[in-house]
């Protein structure tokens, strides 16, 4: 998957580090916050994905001969001390990010980032394209996954996919919130993904007849036999068939697996499907359903008492349908000047979108008697109450005249080093121990604010130092 | 871009693939065609992309020792015969396709594949991958452009990208389909699209005053100098600030080029940072929106006589919005039986997705008095009427009660050879002919069928011979 990635980035991060370098406060540093403002698909959380992608990034971010041949036919006529300073350009600052499968909630740093000008800038783009696309993907497989319970999830959508990186990518975010396996062998080679996959009506149209092409292709797989039942007909003519092939099976003492229903109403077909192998003797044969399926159909079909047991989902899934972009942003927070950290804000007409100013730490606050997160507090770095465990108060940022004291808690610091001085310091994860950790975070929270429906918003709370700091900054900047 | 995409592929075509070469069918013939049966967004019409990425995949398609040592690690226990049947795989069919760029509406094919079916379904899933995702982009950038007429138009959605690949080819479709630039400087350099940039907020605030950072800006790039004007206050700070750095930059003989507004009410601000740019002798400093632009929004703005003369699209374009996936399918058509090509059907419950059978030449009517398309008309290889140019009937194959005849027309072959027997036989158009014979296209249909709301559905008619095969193959399978 090395690719040659350093111009994978929006042109003004060029330009801007070209005035810093001719100004020259390209190594002054910097501290920038990804995070998002708002939850996809009205879900009530979000599960952090990407940050495999983006170590693979930093590693190997280099600028080759080639890439400094293109920066030099631009209009921009970059000076060639420009260009020397980025064939010297390593990733030596410093980055933290919330582990993979995280739940993590609006305005929560998915990654800080500290680090010279230079290279904080740069790496803007690449770290949004890959955080925004698998985070918004996992959370939409967290939502399939809490509609089909203990069902088999498959991922089906490489076709429909956003090309090439997506469907890989994205297979991967949809395995680690709870997805079983995926159609595309790439991703199972990349990743260790269990691949899975049936037949195409090709197959059955690619014969005389239905049941010619479900023996040939029984024959040929013994053991791994599910067969699509709809190309003619799904009740007279495919599961019928797909009966004798399984008593066919029985015959040489083998199992055929599943059948696949891929059109028509799922929820009647599936029943009778289900009546017609149980009455067959074939009980353990089980139901495959795809079809543009998403967590409501699923929801809904299950509710029709739909006999499916396993799940395929394309397109839904791997573009998250029509919310098709998480809307995560990378802002400056701090810079230095003089030697020190200063904390610095954007205003906007828009409220929720003037920044959170200043360095600083979020932690997850575990109410020690209920073993349950009580809210999520984004604190100045150095504030010494929540990490001692002493009493802190809670309060709505928007409202803060609601609020409460909580005495009596677990403070867990949300973003682990992943680098540092330019270091990779973070042990990666196997997939298996991200999947593991991503249903021990659910545990963590109240089902009110998982459900798929309307969920309770859960707080993410500025301590009162950082929240003075804001009002502080935004009060300067009307003076 | 070469990567290694052997793989790139659902796990079902292996599975078939295996299937064939078990009972020694995997040298037969078949015809596969990829084509969508929706319009996306509404759209009158799609503007096919994605071929040049086929063809460099198809080029490249290998199987290494690596994915060939992945797949003996799969359940389904593959024969060491079939992996070395794979590593001798090479593409020897022939593909068909629509040049990039051309108008294209439901069931005409994007792509005909006529290959040994062991290839022709290898292919499938890269291929659908491919097209789907750009030719939906593409389709919206065109759209994009019909609201934005002489307007510059900017591809700036990296950061929303379904990860890397959707990024770099979604910006060259959108540039195909007629926008002017992008901020991806690794699409600029992979296709030689024009990349522009100008900064970002962390620029101003990177400094102690916004008056600083535009003129430290001004300084290091004077000659592309685009200044962001609502980190603080549009109309009370930015404009000001950058009216003065536009004569801080006459009195070097410089000229700025633009501001950019990137939030709050675009109308409204546009006409006033005119009118201050005017008042203050500057008419040549052009005005850049962003902010979650699309068609709609766009179309709405200038209706309200927003002052806008470039326009930077993220999301909304790149990642498709609300509609993220074309849903282009691939469907075997024929078949090879006893070294006879023979046509097959797909039966369904829905009528729509009952595919159309047969070796199939689709052809562009166009009328020779109007000189405009008259519909697209499907009919069987060999068929000589058409090619002859003779008199013809259009029927609508759903409703075929509603027809007229046609005699003085050019009938236009869609499909062009380019790949015969496994060789290159197309000669890539550059990314400027391919703009260059888009806009030709719309030339060729009246602007009914072009425009953004309701569009009059432009006729894909069958031939009496395609529409009779159908019918009868349809009977048959009553039968």
């Amino acid at each position: 998957m090395d690719q040659q990635l350093a111009l994978h980035t929006d042109k003004y991060q060029i330009n801007m580090m070209y005035a810093h370098w001719k100004q020259g406060s390209q190594d002054e540093r910097a501290v920038f916050e990804a995070y998002f403002r708002k939850l996809p698909f009205g879900n009530g959380f979000a599960v952090a994905a990407g940050l495999e992608r983006v170590v693979g990034y930093i590693q190997s971010l280099r600028f080759s001969d080639a890439e400094l041949a293109y920066l030099r036919t631009q209009e921009e006529g970059y000076e060639e001390g420009f260009l020397e300073a980025l064939r010297e350009f390593r990733f030596t600052g410093s980055l933290y990010a919330l582990p993979e499968g995280t739940l993590v909630f609006p305005n929560v740093p998915l990654v800080r980032v500290e680090a010279r000008i230079f290279e904080a800038q740069l790496v803007e783009t690449a770290l949004l394209n890959m955080l925004n696309y698998q985070t918004l993907i996992a959370t939409k497989a967290a939502r399939i996954k809490q509609v089909a319970g203990e069902d088999t999830l498959m991922e089906f959508g490489t076709r429909r996919a956003q090309e090439m990186d997506a469907a890989v990518w994205g297979a991967r975010a949809a395995y680690l919130a709870g997805f079983d396996a995926t159609s595309n062998m790439r991703a199972g080679m990349l990743f260790g993904i269990p691949a899975k996959g049936t037949h195409a009506h090709a197959w059955v149209q690619g014969h005389d007849s239905e049941e010619e092409a479900f023996r040939l292709f029984a024959d040929a797989l013994p053991d791994q036999v599910t067969l699509l039942v709809d190309t003619y007909d799904t009740l007279r003519s495919g599961v019928p068939h797909a009966i004798k092939t399984a008593k066919h099976l029985e015959a040489q003492g083998k199992r055929m697996q599943a059948i696949r229903l891929d059109s028509g109403d799922t929820a009647y077909l599936s029943k009778k499907a289900r009546k017609m192998l149980d009455d067959a003797g074939l009980p353990y044969v089980k139901i495959v359903a795809s079809n543009d399926l998403d967590e409501n159909i699923i929801f809904n079909l299950k509710a029709q008492g739909a006999r499916v047991d396993s799940w395929g989902i394309g397109t839904q899934l791997i573009t998250g349908g029509d919310q098709s972009a998480l809307g995560g942003v990378y802002k400056l927070v701090a810079r230095e000047r003089g030697g020190e950290m200063i904390p610095v804000i954007k205003i906007s007409g828009n409220p929720e979108k003037v920044t959170n100013p200043g360095l600083k730490e979020a932690y997850r606050i575990i109410n020690r008697e209920t073993g349950k997160a009580e809210a999520d507090y984004i604190a100045l770095m150095g504030e010494e109450d929540v990490r001692r465990g002493e009493r802190i108060k809670l309060f709505d940022p928007v409202h803060p005249y609601i609020y409460k004291h909580i005495d009596d808690y677990e403070a867990i610091p949300l973003l682990k080093p992943i680098f540092e001085q330019g270091e990779l310091v973070y042990e990666l994860p196997t997939l298996e121990e991200i999947r593991s950790y991503h249903r021990s975070q659910l545990e963590l929270f109240w089902p009110e604010y998982l459900r798929k429906l309307h969920p309770e918003g859960y707080p993410v709370d500025l301590s009162t130092a950082a929240w003075q700091l804001k009002m502080d900054l935004i009060a300067a900047h009307k003076a």
